[in-house]
């Protein structure tokens, strides 16, 4: 029988802490510039006066920190995975660090865009420094990781690509890749869904949006998604958002896709070859019945980097959908902690 | 724009409190009897000294207190909208008291049971003297209601029949009831697991699930339901629990079923028919495109209801679902508190 | 690669015949009386002078006769499977007659009822005696066998138990049995299509269904199949038709709901144990995912006759769904054939 | 009540006949060049010494000609609705011409290809004439039109495109256009099917499909269809085909993709202007819930149109999927009919 379900002992230590962002102030969409960040010091930590590698945690799509604690039924969240995790003495110990990038359209994919706001600055110049500060953490690119799930796994493939002077370890859960097979199956949904209930403007959308329960309707995981995604892969300077097909249609516009190809880590990654060579860990991994074929992405992206020369990975497809793996992470977090320190 | 969507200004207070149940030590389960209890307080609760209206929430299958403060995307959870709600002055303030019956089964349908605990008792004689004792709150059936959704609806209108000593008030939304167009539709698929799965067996079952991520297979809902249904409805004297079917067909157990139907809110509102007529307040509302047809099961609580000459009642089948309908929960909250001051 | 797909090189024959019947004359619902019948002649009919077993092939729910001609994508409809198998060698051959026992309810379950005609009279005294009067078949109960799948595995079942004297053989795929599983599944949807969409009227939903295509919305297969069942099994001498639910909720109504049950293959088995103990061949399949459960009808079945001591059966739950399973019927037919010689 | 479900009393006649054809003699697939063509002649052809203009009606992938005999529940089929339609004085005369261009793959698009066989000139060239020979039509473009559903649709969009010599009206159901909306959807369905069930190679699924029932398996539907597309689309001189991505992970191969949008309808309009502006009929509809996004594909070819200024087209979006629409194919007959008198 499960024993008490609502806690753990925990045998490290879990610190809520903010950052006062300088980079988000200002940012398009009026979002909070104060942001949570929280961090995880293993069981050693106060004890011993060593450094640690550190390994930072971002979200998917619509996530933001406090649904860390999520419970789901019968399970453990990651924040408690990860203690467990580290309360085996088998696995050498990290700092972990949660990272907010949440945005009033859902996300950011930890991008710097016009349309949303710099979220990969503020990770990047704001987040890591402010933890280094802080916090005994091996404070170099060779100790340094990053991870996620879904759009965080999108953002842990391409966050180090550009910035591999700060990570040296990426670990990606059916991570956005491979745009052709996740985004454009969701376009002619969307050209329907705005027909039949918004008279074909995005606008009533929105407005539709904020003034009922959330993700309450049929189409709203669609809509919000694609233009999420637009915020992030083709805003213009002056914030204005252009979406990567015709509204009325679902038609493809090619200019506007091309702009959100260049962002496909499959397509990104030849660019980025010599950072991704420099890579001390990288860990890949999605499930076969993934809604969103991120499988497909996670296999694309593992044969990119075999092209390039790249083979030291771990992969693994796995049984499973895009829901409710959060018992995957700890597998990363290993592989990471092991390789980083 | 949605504004900081991490947490709220608190205009009330929510005390986390724990009860030393002694119904529940020794229960059959070896669930922890220790129970967490949370209190939450109107905004004018510290400066008064008046006394207050308590209402009791109740959660459904596999919940955990905890999973109140789970957050679904762009949604206020339900402890947030219960303050929103009291932080405007246009309502009349009550207590409300989270309380948790969680089982390793998933759950207890607030019933006393040699298969899991005695839950009806534990929240009758010991967590409302609990809350008597420690808050300022109208300590008498007239100023008490109780609320829940699914099982937790269930609880809502069984307690209240069998304790209206206690409980003045009640609100149910979606709750298990008219259990021939809920809980049967169930069977077929149990037998079927287990026969393709688990070689007929629930033992082999429960050792499969408690070996894995929980609910992480196509049929685990189904099958974790119907047992944890049966520990509650057709448990024996010694903890032995009988099942409603044959798990190698599916068939109907006439005298198990009937112990079933026993429990049935809408066979029992007969003869609980004094209790019902005293209440002061009824909520019942359902989606009509509930997953378990619970609407059918609102419709005929309320059915035969008037046919005991009960007609002073809130009905509502709103557009939605089973799931993610927090929203409704706040308009039971006001309805309650309105009637029970 | 596939050849012609038209059509096949015919082995043996396939006459295209009508019944007047007398039966069915005034039939309840005003459906034709003068009733299409084919019988397939083996490929030696014409050379040889013998005698042959016959089979007689009935229809699922809304089957007519000249569905069998409805061809699938890439297959061979069951006439020409048929065809196939005789002209095999290996297969001793049979006369197969294809009745047609449609009702303008979609179906009759092969019964008399006075809610929509005398089917199972039709059936056995009418178009047996035609065929052995104008066939040269085998013309006893050790030579003829019934076989069909669906509604027509339902029939297949109850005509040998009702008619031991005319019937020695019985196939059925996925046939309606053990009610509680199939049935009552569809009732809350009945209940809540009949609310949301016909004012809870039945009479509303025939007038609506009959002004525009078949079968085009959502909730018509279980709204029509409910009715049709209820005219076969709870009629009243009057020709009114009692449904075994309450149309406001889906509340199961006992008495009803016992006349239905009284005609469940699983409660008639003991019954009629004699006749069944009589049969030469008993065959029972179905697919393990058929979407009515009939598998698990199929395994009380076979269930109810190994407990009374009929185990000489042929038994198979085969990897499959409700939907186009018709290469499974010349399995049963060569095993009938085989054993009524 | 329905009355005589198996048959109508014909007013006009159905002559089943076939062609010898010499363009498909030898056709890569080895599928027969002797066709079957069912030519309809409506009520007063007999009697009068008239001349009618033909509507040609060709059928979506994997029909077959003597699909058209299908019987759905409570329905007419189609020939029988052609003749219903016509029995209606009210409706000016045409002959209709059912065509089969039927392969093993399952279509041919109704194009010439090395990967199919020369479907297009069979239409165009052998069928036109059989059909002019020896009744009596107005043989000439003003007085032909095509019609169909889903690839049929697609046939009847671009037949008259390439032909306007032949076909001056067309009706579309559904038809295939605006490809990146309908067909990559499916691609990276199949990626993951052949990766998981068939060791990533199309052989090994064409070899288990052709040794059991067809289309019984889940992923059968999308493995037939994207490959006979590429066998119509994107077929080489020698008749081997190119697939438009990688199979291994669905990414779309561009110059591949591009050969497939040379012949999208919706790119191909402003090419074949001219034609499409001779036209003196045409019809466009979809169902707004079409499971291939066709609605889009409508409403995009309906652009076009406007955008080269053909703006007299009969233009309908109804509610409705793509399955079972075979009711909306009269009001095309007659559209036609009207127009091509």
């Amino acid at each position: 029988m499960v024993p008490g379900p609502w806690s753990i002992e925990w045998a490290g230590r879990l610190d809520e802490l903010a950052v006062e962002s300088d980079v988000l102030r200002d940012n398009p969409l009026g979002d909070p510039h104060r942001r949570p960040v929280w961090v995880y010091l293993p069981p050693d930590y106060e004890e011993s006066e060593r450094r640690y590698p550190s390994i930072y945690v971002i979200q998917g799509m619509t996530g933001q920190i406090d649904m860390w604690r999520n419970r789901s039924a019968f399970r453990r969240n990651f924040p408690e995975l990860v203690d467990e995790l580290f309360a085996d003495g088998d696995v050498p110990p990290a700092i972990v660090v949660f990272v907010d990038c949440w945005t009033s359209y859902g996300g950011s994919q930890f991008l710097d865009s016009p349309g949303t706001g710099r979220y990969h600055t503020y990770l990047c110049e704001e987040v890591v420094p402010f933890v280094d500060e802080r916090y005994r953490t091996l404070a170099d690119r060779e100790h340094r990781g990053i991870a996620g799930k879904s759009s965080g796994g999108y953002g842990a493939m391409v966050t180090p690509m550009l910035r591999s002077d700060l990570f040296a370890g990426l670990a990606t859960h059916a991570g956005d890749a491979l745009f052709e097979c996740c985004y454009p199956l969701e376009f002619p949904r969307v050209a329907r869904a705005l027909r039949d209930k918004y008279e074909g403007s995005y606008e009533r959308f929105w407005e539709d949006f904020r003034s009922r329960p959330a993700l309450s309707q049929k189409y709203d995981p669609e809509l919000v998604n694609a233009y999420c995604m637009a915020a992030c892969y083709s805003a213009n300077e002056d914030g204005s958002i252009d979406l990567p097909f015709d509204t009325a249609t679902g038609e493809l516009l090619p200019e506007v896709w091309e702009r959100w190809l260049a962002w496909d880590p499959v397509r990104m990654a030849p660019r980025y070859a010599e950072a991704l060579r420099s890579m001390r860990a990288i860990y890949i991994d999605a499930g076969t019945r993934d809604q969103y074929y991120l499988d497909l992405g996670a296999e694309a992206f593992r044969r990119v980097l075999e092209e390039l020369g790249i083979t030291d990975v771990f992969f693994e497809l796995f049984d499973g959908t895009h829901m409710q793996i959060e018992y995957r992470y700890p597998i990363a977090i290993r592989y990471l902690s092991e390789r980083l320190q």
